[in-house]
């Protein structure tokens, strides 16, 4: 028997590690799933993915048929180009909301692009697609958010230290083969350099200024989610050989003038933030933990306005899989 | 034969990792070494390193005698107490000059503290110990000095990607431990979480505000060097599994109107700074190499005068060892 409220959930990309994180978060929040559909390139093919125990075949993503699909989740890692874009508006037409964790809508004005904790009421004006925004942005929005409501925000200077599975499943592939090679490997190259031993400052294209595609998004997105095109934002993206998890070093000066304390008091009853005072966390640690974990809250030496903090979150949990489950759940 | 103007030189330290990196930049660069003495700790007595294709026996550091030296290196690396606290000024006594690697005579009012293609003139007025600034601090330095100059600096933020060579000859050491091992021993501690596969934002003690003891070495040296305490710096630094070679994202504010292009011809002919424009450098491929590596030089997308840019230099050399043998070439 169907429960009430239950849907029909589908999810394009399930095999990859985005929508694997899916499949693992709808289950441990009790999304009400009354029935689930998953698509995958034709690689995956005939793979079975078991959910909540049951095996489900895995359909090629060729004429997908959304028919009778509540939400369709696309969980095409960062970058990769397509799925969204040539199916997308199937799913708005067969009936669904889709959630799109890819790029390639985010920054159209008739999607919203909503992280809960930051602005949950963008949800309710979907044309059909709401957009789930970059890792990145989104662990800097939810740690940024309590400060920009109370104190406002003027400027922003972030630098992060992004993990390899911010690229998909060959990310960290690539970071262990590496690391046993002692090499880099052209033909594997998804990384403009060797990434193991190394640290390496482009993620994605170069572009306008000179900054990249991911430092733009971190600029941009952060805007549209506060629907703030005055914050400053300046970004330096670069990616580390760390498996999961990404951290960010957060410089911010605040409109009105605030303390370290007070802050500190926002951070520690804001919803889905983790907030450490005595020590830091790092990657390795949070792997696997939905919150955004914050840490190193300290005031500027000099502007009384400025501070600066340590920001840490799984990529493939909040960054991605978990914000879009909870995306699903405000539609509820 | 004595060439006319070689030096007696001794090197306290002799078998560390900077140690060992000043004797092969005192041989490539030619320094005209007359004499060579060198010490180290008890564990290293009797250990003979060679110099030049001679043998030189490591005298154990217990009451040494610097008599004949004209300059002594103390190579003890960053954190290390004591040799220099303890034998410096017998060394002064004896006659030479102390060019001191460590962090402890820095601050000193009376000591000078140099980087050459920033402040040699400084140089001139030791009463006998000159000191060598921390590595993060000094490739920082090199980059900025000629924006300084001409169009002066009102802001830093800088976030540091640090290897694990600055901890010493441990540091790498335990890094191929742990990626083998693939845990933490806390035995092996001497990074207060595990380093491989993960980033440590926390270099060094806590201290005032929260700042770590290397954040403020990076605002307090800077400010000396430049001999201009109005600087407002803000230093984030963190230890990433990288053997060898700090990066950094520096962002900054001129007081004076600039332009990318204006600094980037600045960089161009800046003596010390290796800039690339269409590309950008990595800590992997310049290990070994002397230079401060500059590029990804971008203005800030809204503020006229702040800019950003990437900078990697090799911390044995340009962060340590090649610094303090070009401050010798500086009294020579």
């Amino acid at each position: 028997m169907r429960p009430a409220g239950a849907k029909t959930v589908g999810l394009v990309g399930a095999t990859g590690l985005v929508g694997q994180t899916i499949l693992a978060v709808l289950r441990e929040r009790k999304f009400p799933v009354a029935a689930l559909r998953l698509w995958a390139s034709r690689r995956s093919r005939g793979r079975v993915v078991r959910f909540a125990g049951k095996p489900y075949a895995v359909q090629a993503l060729q004429r997908p048929d959304f028919a009778g699909c509540d939400i369709v989740f696309f969980a095409g890692t960062e970058g990769e180009k397509g799925a969204s874009v040539r199916y997308a508006a199937a799913a708005v037409r067969a009936g669904a909301v889709v959630i799109d964790n890819g790029s390639d809508f985010r920054m159209e004005p008739a999607v919203p692009l909503v992280v809960p904790e930051v602005n949950p009421c963008d949800v309710y004006w979907h044309k059909g697609i709401i957009a789930n925004p970059n890792c990145s942005t989104i662990q800097m929005a939810v740690a940024l958010a309590p400060v920009y409501r109370e104190f406002g925000l003027r400027r922003i200077v972030v630098a992060t230290y992004q993990s390899v599975s911010g690229s998909g499943r060959r990310g960290p592939e690539i970071l262990g083969r590496e690391t046993r090679a002692g090499r880099y490997q052209a033909k594997d190259a998804i990384f403009p350099r060797r990434i193991a031993g190394n640290v390496i400052p482009q993620i994605s294209n170069f572009g306008e200024l000179g900054y990249t595609g991911e430092e733009w998004k971190m600029v941009k997105e952060t805007q549209k989610i506060f629907h703030d095109s005055a914050i400053e934002i300046n970004a330096t993206t670069v990616r580390v050989p760390v498996a999961a998890g990404h951290s960010e070093s957060v410089y911010f000066e605040t409109k009105q003038p605030a303390t370290a304390r007070g802050i500190e008091k926002l951070l520690q009853r804001a919803s889905g933030i983790v907030y450490s005072k005595d020590s830091f966390h790092t990657p390795l640690e949070i792997a696997g933990k939905d919150g955004v974990f914050v840490s190193r809250l300290r005031p500027d030496p000099v502007n009384p306005k400025a501070f600066v903090m340590w920001v840490v979150a799984d990529n493939l949990r909040k960054g991605a899989a978990t914000n879009a489950v909870q995306i699903a759940e405000q539609l509820l």
